[in-house]
Formats: structure tokens, C-alpha cells, sequence
């Protein structure tokens, strides 16, 4: 099978390698589409995220749709060819943060494309079957592979405990915000959505967000959310943004990029404001299957190119292009 | 009546004033004991609390017991001679904060010695009957005025969402943060107290707390706390709490002092912690009560000097001798 | 002004009665629109509703929008010439439940048209101006009195918990159980609706409920609601809603009618069910202003006949004719 | 190894029987006690527990303790002579629910002499390492094997939310309610202790309860209440119980026996109520064997006789006796 392997920062190369085997409760996936996440051009770009350096050849990308082709031992509730979306993160499903319900916190996951572990630039994936879940047709294989940003979005929808008729502020228009911004409408809230382009907002109003404004032109700070979400990961959108909770208002810090932030202290105080962060996702896929076939949550409008594995680099430099929002690499796509 | 008067910064008088007259639904009451709060020191020393300045005369002290000598039209459910416990914060019940619980939040709360409100160095004071509590006779006036540092504890609780078994961590060991850890221990938890002197942690182990450290001379961050409350205010030591919670963990803001801290996202993100803040309390004491008087917090052992209202500068600046936890003013000592 | 009273059981008349003029605080209203309830019809056959009894003449309704015509001293934030919608219930502010948040469950909450507090079938009513809540011009009079049935429907999501993508069971396609349908699915659930009478559900279609069912003819129990809302008051609609309750499920008995329920508890202890009721609502009306005025919910689509006051009887007993839902009376039609 | 079977109601014997090894992930441990429950006691007499039927002979007992003597493939963290506590049931750790940190809700789970599933009156006993819980020597074997109604206690506060503070109503004052009680105190209320005998209520006094009193004879009925734990599966007292309870009380049920009660849906509504039960429990052990270890709890004063496997009759049967709260089997005892 052909693979698109990292060589070094900035070089890619395609490789044969030889189709695996699956093992006991294992599936052998054919991929047939693949999300570009953020962190694969980072990787792409300066080879580490933070404590994670690559330092040997890798495999990227890890949004990927398939085709069940073989089965392992003991698999069940799976069929061949039946269409799958896979959730990336391999947990131990006995340690204590696994059995606690929060997998997504086991120090020991393993998840595609994050060093030493390959990711799916590729033909062909093993997977354990619990986690490579059926999709119906309604589905297409680009929106099999974007659940997973939808479940980054469902989990930060969860920390915020989002309710019905609640104002949230979604500060970053990329992918991720404008999944958030869809999933917390469908929740009942009213969104606001802020970039400091924009030329990004109007894929919100496409989304039915109600109000856009570009931070760096913000209007005066009105204590007036219930909810702020950060899909920018820029310290200046983020105060903005905590600035802007009413009393008892709640900030979710999902994009990555400043490594601190100067917090207000008085005003966490004064407002009994709650701040936390998501760490990927854990048990979302069944909600973002369910948001996605009945047509609640659009996905493939978010697609802007398709790549194949030859051409996995332009597919990790497309983000750069004005108007871009989602690239995917289709494996067999010449 | 004799009230004690802060002229200008660190320049206090006493004068004479005439005892009010109890409106409707008011009770007045003679004061038996006062506890003094680091920010009625703040206010003595600095003539202001971040954007509260004083700009007239202001009569310090905002945590009061006393004795009611006469009640207000229509004040029913209290009698001339009870004693009682004064919740220094009066909101507007008809907010909507305060109709959603969450009084303390009211942007219209009327404080004790919060400029321009008076406070309670004073003999008599005016108060709502239903934010005078009765007291029973096993708790002390000075149990009763510090009702009030039991509230900030009881709220820091409620926010932590203390559970039986974890384990908690607190930051600075002044009266706050031992109320703290008695709290956190009657919730069921074991606690770990810090301070930057060690001869503050002494009086920890007198109230069972399990653990203590010198925070500049921490161990090697282990994340192993479910739990972390500042009651110190430092940014050190807040970040060092910070990076010692396991997944999942929260930390309360409760201490006064820094303006911002360089919050470490990633971190935020990576064990999905939960920041947040309080603001003074609501609905907390008749829970404050029950524990005094019952014995199972105690407050009187708290109090290491008492002084009369001439007295008032040095119960102010009492805090700055070695094991001094708390000052009471009493206004009838001479 | 008129009013249309209820002498005894069964036994309406129309008095003329002096306009009363509005208090510190309270604003007077000119009735425009009152919903009728089913507690009105059984309050006007019956004369008694469980331990309240009329044992005086009574002036019923309880779901009235108005106009400001005047207001009291001390009113703020109001005006005349503002249409509104009246909460019913007025607590004591200061009581405990109001203070932690359930003002809903003082127990010495006024409530409109419970014995022996007169309601609003009449041509103006009095009421504390914080309860009269400003209506936007995009609401209908009949929607600004829909607000009462609308906040029965989200004090019920909000006890269910209801989180996006959950499938959740509603018996009962009176007007409470539409809403409550279309209150969870603005929540981001999927309904499926149950009613004894098959004509009943035509209306949840329209509403969007995705499957309904005739309880008698129910298909064979599935576990697999996340929540079960029990909008019909019939044991037996209740009994089979709890029995197709998933693990974890949620169950709000909202319909009265049932004094006792045969509550398996094998099963609630099996599947970890929880099983609570409402009463009434607390803090409901700016959301419902919200999801009324932005066209999220229906209400004028409920509103299946319209009465004077003089023909209040009428109104009371129009709930028995098939297609019936929701009669509304308007104090000002002939 | 000597094992004790029941092969029919009321006939056990002794067999002889291979000690089996581990398999991968398992440990092989020699059992030193395991606490009798009552549902072992109702197997014994009647065979059955409702829709769990023993066909075929059965080892009962599923409350161990014992110490490790080898060690199945791959299992690391485990060591031959440590003592264990084993958490009897064994889910699918990849099924929805044990993903969702429900384990203990997992259909498929394997539980220690529930049919067709083997207990632990018995020599030896294979068990899944991770649920094979080390404890430390302040344990006695006794205590070790106390941890699993020690687990039910612990689940029953969590799903009770107890706060600091509460007053909670316990009713059946036999080896759990003892525990609730327990539990209740260390995280922070005060407990009232409820039986039809009322030499059983003595035990209560004995571990800090408050009040008690005999369900037959109670006081008139104040909803005075924050929670109540039903450990007696009575009807009658869970009635009482329930109509005990204030405003936004929880109802946990713990015990069994009852199939329904007959449940008061106006008093849930008007209250607002909740009612919920507990199955097992899950993630407890950690936080038992803290709580058993540090003294907090008292486990060893529950043993009320001591039994070998020949003598596995008078274990199940000792319950009946004044005075007797919890029998255990030691399987080295003569």
C-alpha cells in the first residue's frame, strides 16, 4: 500500500509498505477520506507540537473515513464493507481515567499521527473495531471523516454546558469555530462569532450564526455571554473574549496556540466566572453520527480542496489560501 | 453612640453619631465582637481596594455579632435580646441575580465598610432582620462574627465541589485558608496546606491538616490533587497549585492580590482542570452555623487578640506580629 | 371594570368591580389575552384542585398578557403603554427558596387564581412590576400569555437535563406536551410523542416531533429514551415511559392527574433511573421571550378558539371538543 | 481446593475442585474472608433473586479479601503476597456503558455468584488484575472484604450529592445503612437513623448518629430532610421516608425487597423532588480503601461471627440473630 510518510520538517515523501494484518479485535480499514487537522501542518511545518518531536519518519493525518475490507479475531457487531469513521485515540480501557469515563485523559492513549504512532496519509489502517464506527449512507466519506473536528466541537459544547436560549461568543472562524458555533445553535443558544479577519465570518452567517464582529474592532466589552469558547488559541481573542462573560459565565479554551495567558484575577472573582479546556473528546462519536446522517450539522460544506497522497503537501499548505477552510486527501484519489 | 472613623489613610478617629432608628423590616443591634479582614487593613493602609476608593470618612469592619435592642415595623421570626450573626451583604432581593440565587452577584449589594457603606466599628448598627441570623448560646460573639470567614470557606467549598476521599491542596495558611482546610476536611477530604512561612503551618496541624509545605521549598510537582484553593492571593503560589491537579481537577480563587496570573493553556487543556473564582457567599449561614455550634469547625481558637474601639488601628495592623491569625474589635472593651 | 367570577362550582357570573390602583412597586395592567388552563376547568367543575378549595367566589385564569396603564411608586424599568407578559406566582423575595434561587417553592408564594388569590379573567389586574415582563412587538397578546405554558415546558428541560442529540419521550400532545416538544428539540434532542388519542398526535407532526405513538398500541418496550417527560398525568403513560428509560435516564412527571404511581424499583435501581417532578417555574421568562420573539417556538399556533368575558364558560369547557387545544379569552371581545 | 456449593435452596455442600490459573491479565488469590450479604442468604433460601434463577449448583459469597499467590500473563502491578480486596463484577471494558465511566451499568457484566457466575466461598479464587485492589496492612482481611458494602455506601452518597452540612434520613439501621451512616457523617451531615426494631438503632448510636427512631412509631412528618437513603427496601419506610424530605430533597434507593411502591406524584411535583437508585456501584475502591485505611470508617465493628466452609450454612443463616450485623466466611478456618 502506498503511505505519504514525514520524512523531516517540511519534507514528504510516499512510501509502499506492506497492507497489515488485523490482530484480535482489529479491523483493516481501506481509507477513503482524511481530514488536514491544524496540528498536522504544525507538525508539517516545524516537526514538534510542544513536548511532541518527531524524530523518526511519520505517517500524519488522523480524521479518517474507510471501508471496512478484513476483520480480526473475535470481531463482532462489524461487517466488511461496511463504512466506518475512525476515532483516532486508542485508550487502556482499564485504566482509571478510562473506567472514570474520561479515555480521552489515559496518559497511555494512542493516537494517530502523534509521534511515535502513525496516522492515516495512507491506503490502509488497522483499528480496533469498537472504535472504527458504522455510519449510513446518508453520510458522505468526507463527513465520516470530519466527525472527528465535530467531536472536538461536542466536547467543548459538553464543558460549556451549553443551554437552551444561553448568548455564546465563538472567537476564531476556522473549522473548529464554526463547528462550535453550529453545534451551539443546535443546542438552543445564540451565537456571536469573532475573527480577526473578516473575510472569515461570512462562512458563520452561511451557519446561521446571528452576530460577527472582528476582534481587533471589537465594540466596547459588554458583560453580556453566558458562554465564551476559544477556537483561536490567540491570547488577545481569549481576554477579549472572558472579559465579555456575564456573572456565573463560562469559557471552554479549545484552540491551541498561546502557551499562557494573562488571566484576570479580580474579574474571575467579581463575576465567579469558570474557565477549563478540552482535551480532544470521549464518547461523542454516537451524537455526531446522529447530528450529522439527520442533516443538523452540515460537514461537507466545510470541504475547500481535495488532495491525493502525491500531493499530501499542498493539502497541508492549502489553509494559507484566502477562503480556505478544510482540506481532505482522499488515498485514492491520483 | 461611639463609632470608630477612618479620616483619611491611616488615620482613624472616634466620634460620637446618634443610635438610628430600625426602618421596616430592620432590626438595630448593639455589636459584641467584630472580626478584622486583611481588607479592612487594606483599606487603613492604601484608601482603597482596586476601583473602591474612599473618598469620605468610612466606618470599617464587616463581620459583626451582636445583641438586638430594638426591631423595625414588621419584623417578625426575631426578638429584642436575640443574638445574632450579621450577613454583612444586602442585595436587592428582586434582581435578577438574586432571583437566581446567586445574590452575592447583585451589582446593587449594599457591603459593610465598602465605600461609601459603613461598616460595624461601631456600637450599634442597622441591619435587615433577615440577614441578622440568630445565634445559639454554644456559639461565642467572636464564633459569631467570624460566621463570616466560615461563609468565604463554605463558598470556596461549594465551588471546588469537594468530594469525600480527594485530596486538597491550600494555598496560604491565614485564617481563610485554615477555615478552608477545616471545611475541605468536614467534606470528607484529606488536605495539604502551604504557606511561604513555615511557622504559619503550624496551626494547620492543629486542625488535622494532613500534609504541609514551604511553598518556595516545594517537592517536585507531582499532579496528584483533586482539589486546590488559593487563599493566599500570590501568583507563585497559585501556579505552583495549579500544576499539581490530576485530570479532572479544580482550583478556586479565593485569596486577594494578584491581578493576573500567567495561566498555562495547554495545561488547562491537556488534564481538562476547571478554573474558577468566588465572590463573598450566598445562602451559607445557616450551614455555618450548624458547624460552629455543633463543634465540628472552630472558630474561637482563631482569634489571637481582642481590642476596643479606641483600640481600632492597632486590631488593624495586629496581622503583621508573629501567630497572629485573627483580631477582633469589641466595641464595649474600654 | 369587568370580571368573570366563579360563584360556585359550574357557576360563572360577571361583576362589575372598581379598578384598583397600583401599589409601591406594582404596575396595574390592562388584560389583553389569558390562556386557559386545564387546573381553570378543573378548578370551575370541580371547585378544588387536591387540598385548594374555592370556598369563596374566585376569579380564575392565570396565563395573562397585558398593557401597562399605570404604575405604582418606586417603579422603574417600566412604562405605560408597555405590553407584557405576567408571571403569576409573586413569593416572598426574601424567603429561603427565594434567596437560594426556587422562588417557585416558597411556600407562601400569591399565586393567580389559587384559593383564595382572584385571577385574571377580568379587564385589568395588578402586579409587582418585576414580575410583568416587557414583551418585544413581534409577539402576539395571545403568544405574551403563552409565555406561562412555554416556562412549564422549560422548567421541564431543565429538570430533564436534556443535552443535545438525546432522544426524549414525551406523553401527552396537549398544548403543555407540544411545547415541551418543541422546547426539547430546540435543545438539540430528537421526540417521539405518545398520546391515548391518535388525532392528538397530528399536532406534534407539525411541531417536528420525529415518531409518535397511541400508548395502548405501543410498540414493545425498548430501553432506549435518554429522557421521558410525562406531560398526560395517567399512570399508565407514566409506567410505560419509565420502562423505556436507557441506563441513566431521566424521567419529569409534569402532567398532574396520578395521586400514586406504582413505581418499579428493581428497574430504577437497575438502570440508575432518576424521576423527578416540577412545579410551576423560576427564572423562565427572558429565555422564553427569547425563543418566542426570534420564531424558535410556536405559541399562536396552540390557539384554537378565542372568548369575551362573557363568555368565559365557554373558553373553560372548549378543551373537550376535538382538535382543541388551546382557548384563550380576551377581556376586551364582546 | 474446598469449595461450598449450593445445590439446591437450602443444600449446600463442600466439594473438592482444581485450583485453576490465571489467564493473561488475571491474578490467582487465596481467599481469607469474604463477608456474607443478604442476597447471598436469599439465594440459599430461595433460589432466586428475582430474574436471576440458580439452575444448576452454585458457589455463593462476593465480598472478598484474600492474598495474591501468581500471576496470569502481562499482568504488571500486582505481586505475588500482596492482599487484595476484590471488586466483584467484571465488565466489558469496551461497552458503551463502561466507556461512559458506567461500568458497573454494563449489561454484560460477570458478577461473583450472581447464576451462572461462581462466588468465593471458596480457597481460591481467579480475578482481573485491575480489579484485584491492593490494601494496605491497616486493613484487616475483614475490612479488605468489607470494602465491597463499603462501595454500595460510597455509591449511594454519590448518587445522594450529600453536602456539608445536610441532614440526611437513613432508614434500616442493618450492616449498609450502618455504613450510609458513615458515609453520610464523613462528608459532612448529620444523620438520622431509622428502623422497625429498635434494638437495631443502638448500633447507630455507636457510630455517631444523631438522632434515630423506630419507623413504626415515628414522629409526625416534618419535610425537614436534604436527603434520604432507603437501605431497609420497605415500602412503608421508603413512603416515610419521601414525604420527609424538603424542597429539591433526593431519594436514593439502596435497598431491596420492594417491587413497587405506590410513589406520591403531587408531593414529587410540589417538592420537586428526586428519586433515583443505586446498582453496585463503580470507581469506588480507591476512596474506600483511603476512607477504611486512615480510621475514618470503622469495618471491623460490623463482624458480628466467623464461619469456615464447612460451616457456610450457619454463616447465611446467622442474620436472623439479635444482635447480628454482618457474618464472615474465613475459608482456612476449621
Amino acid at each position: 500500500m502506498t503511505v505519504s510518510v514525514l520524512v523531516r520538517p517540511r519534507e514528504l515523501c510516499t512510501q509502499r509498505r506492506p497492507v497489515p494484518t488485523p490482530g484480535p479485535g482489529e479491523v483493516l480499514v481501506r481509507i477513503t477520506s482524511v481530514g488536514v487537522c491544524g496540528s498536522d501542518t504544525h507538525y508539517f511545518l516545524e516537526g514538534r507540537i510542544g513536548p511532541h518531536v518527531i524524530d523518526s519518519p511519520l505517517v500524519l493525518g488522523h480524521e479518517p473515513a474507510g471501508i471496512i475490507v478484513s476483520l480480526g479475531e473475535g470481531v463482532i457487531n462489524r461487517s466488511v464493507g461496511q463504512r466506518v469513521s475512525l476515532e483516532p485515540g486508542i485508550p487502556d480501557p482499564l485504566s482509571a481515567q478510562s473506567l472514570a469515563g474520561c479515555y480521552n485523559l489515559d496518559p497511555g492513549v494512542r493516537f494517530f499521527a502523534t509521534p511515535p504512532i502513525d496516522g492515516v496519509f495512507s491506503e490502509y489502517a488497522l483499528h480496533p473495531a469498537v472504535f472504527a464506527h458504522p455510519v449510513p449512507d446518508s453520510l458522505s466519506d468526507d463527513a465520516a471523516a470530519l466527525l472527528e473536528p465535530l467531536s472536538v466541537a461536542l466536547a467543548a459544547r459538553q464543558a460549556a454546558k451549553i443551554q437552551i436560549g444561553e448568548k455564546v461568543l465563538v472567537a476564531g472562524a476556522g473549522p473548529i469555530g464554526l463547528l462550535i458555533s453550529q453545534v451551539a445553535q443546535l443546542a438552543g443558544a445564540t451565537v456571536t462569532l469573532t475573527d480577526v479577519r473578516a473575510e472569515r465570518l461570512t462562512a458563520g452567517k452561511r451557519y446561521g450564526v446571528e452576530h460577527t464582529f472582528v476582534t481587533a474592532a471589537a465594540p466596547p466589552v459588554e458583560p453580556e455571554f453566558d458562554v465564551f469558547i476559544d477556537a483561536s488559541g490567540a491570547e488577545a481573542a481569549i481576554l477579549d473574549g472572558i472579559c465579555r462573560l456575564a456573572p456565573r459565565g463560562r469559557c471552554v479554551l479549545v484552540g491551541m496556540g498561546a502557551d499562557t495567558i494573562a488571566l484576570p484575577v479580580p474579574l474571575i472573582q467579581g463575576r465567579e466566572l469558570m474557565i477549563t479546556g478540552t482535551f480532544r473528546y470521549a464518547n461523542t462519536w454516537p451524537t455526531a453520527i446522529a447530528l450529522a446522517a439527520s442533516g443538523r450539522v452540515d460537514l461537507d460544506g466545510l470541504v475547500t480542496s481535495v488532495h491525493g497522497l502525491m500531493d499530501v503537501e499542498s493539502a497541508l499548505t492549502a489553509g494559507s489560501y484566502p477562503g480556505a477552510l478544510k482540506a481532505m486527501v482522499h488515498p485514492d484519489v491520483e
